[in-house]
C-alpha cells in the first residue's frame, strides 16, 4: 500500500512507524509544515520520504498513492485537501483523524469529487499525553477504536470505505462504522461534554471568595479532584475546536447533563437520601458500561 | 501512648499498624462489631488487645488511656461515643476520623463533656480503593493532609488539640488546623460536590435514547470519560452520608458548579471561541494550584 500522510505529529507520526514496520510492500511519503519534522520523520523511519511542499514528492510516487491521511489539526483538513487534491491523481481515497466528523465529512467529499476521488472520514481514539514526531510510538493504535464514516452515498463508496477499515485494522484497530451525526452525538457524551463539564468545576472552585477556604481546599485536594478535573485541565486549543466544531452534539450533551445534575440537586435539597444512594448505585453499576 | 481504635477497617487498622511499628511504648486497644476482624486486627499486629465489646478489655488498660479515635462510618460516630465515653475517665480525648465536620464536633463535644472528657474532630484523608482490616497497610497516612478542627473554645482544648495533632504526625501526616466549618466548605468543593459532579455524568450519558448512539458512545469511552467518572462510580452509601452530614456546604458548591457550567455553556451558545480558549487556558493554568 501506498500511504500519504500530511501532518507528521503524534497520531501522522505513529502511523507511518506501524505501516512501515509491519510490511514491507507499504511506502509512506509526508508533509509537514516544518522541515525539521520531516527530518525527524524520516530519521525515525516514520515515512520514506518527506517534505514541507508536495511538489517535492516525486510524480512516480504520488501517481500511485492508495490513500492520504490527513492528520493536521481539525481547521487544517479542509484547507490542506484543497490544497493538495489537484496535485493527485483520480481514484486517491482521502480520510482524516479529527474529532468531529459531520463538520469534516461533507464538505470534504465535494472537494474530493471535484477530482474524482473519494473521502472517508476517520477518528482513530488513540494518543498519549504528549505531542509532535518525537513523542510517535509503535502500536499506538493497538486496541483502540476507530471510527470510520461512510458518505451517504455507502455504495459508490464501498472500496474506499473497505481501504479506509483495512488500513485502520492493519495497525491493529477496532473499526466501527455509524454515520458522522452518530459519532459526534457519541464523542460529544464521553469525549467533548466532560471537557466542559470538568473544567467548570475548576472554574466553579476558584470562584470561593474566603481566601482562607480557598487556599484548603487547595491544599486538601487529592486524587478524586485530580481524575475529575484531569480533561478540563487539557489543551485549550483543542477543547475549543471540539466546542466549535462539534457545537450542537456538545450543546445537547451539556443540556441533558445539567437535567441529570439539577435532579440530582434536587434529592439533595429534598433530603432524599434513600433515593441518592439508590442514584449514586446505579450510576456505580451503569459506568461499568463504559469502561474496558 | 496508649490508644482505643473503635472501628478496625482500613483506616483504623492502619492506624494501629503504624502506631504499634514507630513506637514500642504504644499500647492500642480496638474495638469492631465482628469477632473475626479483632481476631484479624490481632494476627496482623494492628492492636495489642481487640474485642466486640469494652468490657472486655481490661480496665487497668482502659484507664490509661489518652486517646480514643473513632473510625466507624459517619454515621456511628455519635452513637458510638454515646456507648463508650461512660466506659471510659475522665480527660480522654476522643477524636474520629469522619469527612464532614460541623454535624460531628458540636453534638460530640457535649456528649463527651458530661463526662469531663474532650473531643477533637479529624479528618484524615487518606486511603485505598480497598476496604476493611485485611487491606490495612503501613504507611497509609505518609505525606497526606490531615484536618484537625479545634473546638470553639480553643483555650481549654489546647491541651487535648495537641495530642491529637501529635498522634496524626506521628504517622507522618500533614496537619491542617481550622473550623468545622471552614472544613466542610473546603472538602465539599473538592471531594464532595465533584461525587455528585461526576456521577451526573454517567447519568445524563444513560439518558441517551437511541441504543445505536449510546452502544456507540460506551465502546469509544476511554481515559478521559474514565477520569471523569471516576468518584461518581465509588461507594453509594458514602457519597449518600456526604451530601447528608455536609448538606449546605455541598449545594452550596453544587450551586456555584451550576452558575460556572451556564457561563461556559453560555460561550459555546454564543459561539465566543476566544473567550472559551481563554477560559479553557485559565482552568488550566489554576488546575495546578490543587496538585502536589
Amino acid at each position: 500500500m501506498n500511504v500519504g500522510i500530511v501532518g507528521l505529529g503524534l497520531i501522522g507520526g505513529s502511523l507511518g512507524l506501524d505501516l512501515l514496520a509491519l510490511d514491507a510492500n507499504n511506502y509512506v511519503w509526508g508533509i509537514s509544515r516544518n522541515p525539521e519534522t520531516c527530518k525527524q520523520a524520516q530519521a525515525i523511519a516514520s515515512v520514506n520520504i518527506a517534505s514541507t511542499n508536495i511538489a517535492d514528492i516525486p510524480d512516480r510516487i504520488l501517481d500511485q498513492t492508495d490513500i492520504v491521511v490527513i492528520c493536521t489539526p481539525i481547521a487544517a483538513i479542509l484547507p490542506t485537501i484543497i490544497a493538495i487534491a489537484p496535485k493527485l491523481g483520480s481514484n486517491v481515497i482521502f480520510t482524516d483523524v479529527g474529532s468531529v466528523k459531520a463538520a469534516i465529512v461533507e464538505p470534504a467529499s465535494k472537494i474530493c469529487q471535484q477530482y474524482n476521488q473519494r473521502f472517508v472520514g476517520s477518528h482513530p481514539m488513540a494518543g498519549t499525553a504528549f505531542q509532535g514526531i518525537l513523542a510517535a510510538e509503535r502500536n499506538l493504535f493497538h486496541n483502540r477504536p476507530c471510527v470510520v464514516t461512510p458518505n451517504v452515498d455507502r455504495e459508490a463508496f464501498e472500496q474506499a470505505f473497505e481501504k479506509v477499515r483495512s488500513l485502520w485494522q492493519s495497525v491493529g484497530m477496532n473499526v466501527y462504522e455509524c454515520s458522522p451525526e452518530a459519532h459526534d452525538r457519541a464523542v460529544a457524551m464521553i469525549s467533548h461534554a466532560p471537557v466542559i463539564i470538568s473544567a467548570s468545576l475548576v472554574a466553579s472552585c476558584q470562584q470561593e471568595d474566603e481566601d482562607s477556604i480557598l487556599k484548603l481546599a487547595q491544599n486538601l485536594a487529592s486524587s478524586g479532584f485530580r481524575d475529575t478535573s484531569r480533561v478540563g485541565g487539557g489543551n485549550p486549543e483543542l477543547g475549543r475546536l471540539m466546542a466549535e466544531y462539534n457545537q450542537s452534539a456538545i450543546l445537547r450533551s451539556l443540556y441533558t447533563y445539567q437535567q441529570s445534575l439539577q435532579k440530582t440537586i434536587g434529592l439533595i435539597e429534598q433530603k432524599q437520601w434513600e433515593e441518592l444512594e439508590t442514584f449514586l448505585a446505579n450510576t456505580q453499576r451503569d459506568r461499568n458500561f463504559y469502561l474496558d
